[in-house]
């Protein structure tokens, strides 16, 4: 068994016939197994689950998003909790993500300037002006175990030339946000983990100007920003599977806001180490669940009398005690109780299939894990 | 040690200084003590809260709406799950309302008659017929443990003359519901407990006449209905200080629909034995949670900061885990953690309220429990 050990991953198992890797991610707060899934608490709350549930269900680390905890509930209530693990009761791996997504998704009337960028609050519309130093400084109050730097992440649409000049800006981002992110460490603020963001939309080449550039700079990991933002499937997997094996080798690569199940073999595959998306609960809320079967949406009829759990082959709280009959009575008449325990179902669904593909590695049965998956998984989201 | 026992219901111990008693309650499904509160789950669900979490709160029975269910998912569904108990993961005693509560106050379009009533649905307008022997029916199916006779609830500010027919047609009807649940048990249904109910509004020789006709038809236990229906509560107060010891002393007492930690205290001192209400769901998801010293609004802008617990005196999970900035953060952004937090809270509340009364009861200091709650508790729903 090879070992390779960076300041904070460790690549334990390479997987022999693709790029999966089996590895760990160590941080302030411990550490988590790769590949892994972090579920997303945007607010400070994974929706509708609570921590303990969480930790139920094998979550190693979970994401929160910088931009909307700096609108709500604000960065003093969280720092007077102490930090945002405190404020939210979770003491594991938090990863935040720079809320640069965010600002150029939810909000209006931006003004981009190599300053940084102001807009309106998706929220109460008050004027918010955010730049590298500034996000740095946001997440070294949440203390962040991961931190990322503050990017642009420009529409999946956006031309050549647009997206040319994002890079730059997002390189020269980089750098600031490294810059920022040394002072502070400097000043005895306890350090996170930063991480760059690889970006470059749909062009290969504009992604491997990125990567460059970034790794120059030099991070404790590498995420691929910008993907699943709304382009065609084969846009994804181009991005992902050409990508994935570019990233330094011995470091960490997170591949950003990715996605689906099928998703997640790919991205492992293609040599990623970890994912985050809001999916699983975003899904569970409205009725659907993810099965080892495919998408079950609850509301069909031919579910009314059915006394089977969601997923025969999980072992979640909700398929322990629940029929599918029962969660779409809960679903139907709009009980929070159905959402919770569709969203619980989904997040313990997408950890399971990690936990699988770590042991498929390790025992050098990553393909046939996922050929086996893919035989029985019907993905209408694709 | 004096211990009186009837076919349900165990008195254990008089209260020497009011008519407050310790008890025990036995159903098919298992007995709970006495003075008690059950969580209502109107449509199957205790809105918010777990199966799990309502055993770690310490519920020992639920509150099941059999016009809600009967609505929503129809008889079928349950049926075909074997009892509402399976149905919905629930193995303690379930108590269901006989649906005479929300047929007289959710729907429009009402026709009364001796034999029954016709009105429409408020889910979806479809017209349903509701008789003493038909609602018999629909709780049988459900196997609910204690099954409540078909009653008319009329409106608090009906006059008199209204309020004495009425009372003559719920007579009739608790005669009709205990011949159909005798032709029930005579055809080989596993019998329910079956209570019957008293009306008679705000008007004391009313309630009286009530009692009396319905304990000569003879009942398992007495529930006084049509309580804190919309009139003010000196008329609460009224009818549940008179009527709570006239009612047949070794039999169990149940005050329906109330209500308010003082209104526990009234209740129990009264002589009624266990109670149900929304209040801890309900006050819960709009964002307030009871507590030791009154109620608490989270919205409220002095616990923006607050590190403190809902309640200092408080054991539950939210209490244990999390601030009172960050439950107020949570119900600021509408997340569903936040509803569940302080339902769970409520729930527990009110629960160890109960709990804490029956140990009083048992040590001779319910009187001193009872003068020591209200000292530190503002009610501001009274």
């Amino acid at each position: 068994m090879m070992s390779t050990v960076s300041a904070c991953f460790e690549k334990i198992q390479n997987d022999t016939e693709s790029h999966a890797r089996l590895g760990r991610v160590r941080t302030a707060r411990g550490s988590f197994e790769t590949p892994g899934f972090l579920p997303v608490g945007t607010q400070g709350s994974v929706k509708s689950i609570s921590p303990r549930e969480l930790i139920e269900a094998g979550t190693q680390a979970i994401l929160c998003n910088t931009y909307h905890l700096y609108v709500r509930p604000g960065l003093e209530v969280i720092e007077r909790a102490g930090s945002l693990h405190r404020f939210i009761g979770w003491d594991k791996p938090i990863l935040t993500d720079s809320g640069g997504y965010q600002v150029f998704s939810l909000t209006k009337m931006r003004k981009l300037t190599r300053e940084g960028v102001e807009f309106n609050s998706h929220f109460d519309g008050r004027k918010i002006f955010l730049s590298p130093e500034i996000v740095m400084h946001i997440q070294s109050v949440l203390q962040s175990d991961i931190a990322m730097v503050f990017d642009e992440c420009p529409p999946a649409e956006s031309d050549k030339a647009y997206l040319k000049n994002s890079l730059d800006l997002t390189v020269e981002w980089a750098r600031r946000s490294k810059q920022a992110h040394q002072n502070m460490s400097r000043d005895g603020v306890t350090p996170s983990l930063l991480f760059g963001i690889i970006q470059g939309g749909r062009f290969l080449d504009l992604r491997q100007e990125s990567l460059e550039r970034t790794v120059e700079i030099g991070f404790d990991g590498y995420a691929v920003g910008g993907v699943s933002v709304g382009e065609p499937h084969e846009q994804i997997e181009e991005v992902v599977r050409e990508m994935g094996n570019r990233l330094p080798e011995h470091q960490v690569r997170y591949l950003m806001g990715v996605g689906t199940p099928k998703d997640l073999f790919m991205g492992v595959e293609a040599g990623f180490d970890f994912f985050d998306c809001v999916n699983p609960t975003r899904y569970g809320r409205n009725g659907s669940a993810f099965t080892s079967t495919g998408r079950l949406v609850i509301r069909n009829a031919k579910y009314t009398f059915d006394q089977k759990p969601i997923d025969e082959t999980c072992g979640c709280y909700a398929c322990r005690h629940f029929s599918r009959s029962y969660i779409r009575h809960l679903i139907n008449c709009e009980e929070i109780l159905g959402a919770r325990l569709l969203s619980l179902h989904n997040v313990h669904f997408f950890l399971n299939l990690m936990r699988r593909m770590r042991e498929a590695i390790q025992t050098g049965t990553f393909a046939a894990l996922k050929k086996e998956f893919e035989s029985h998984y019907e993905d209408d989201l694709r």
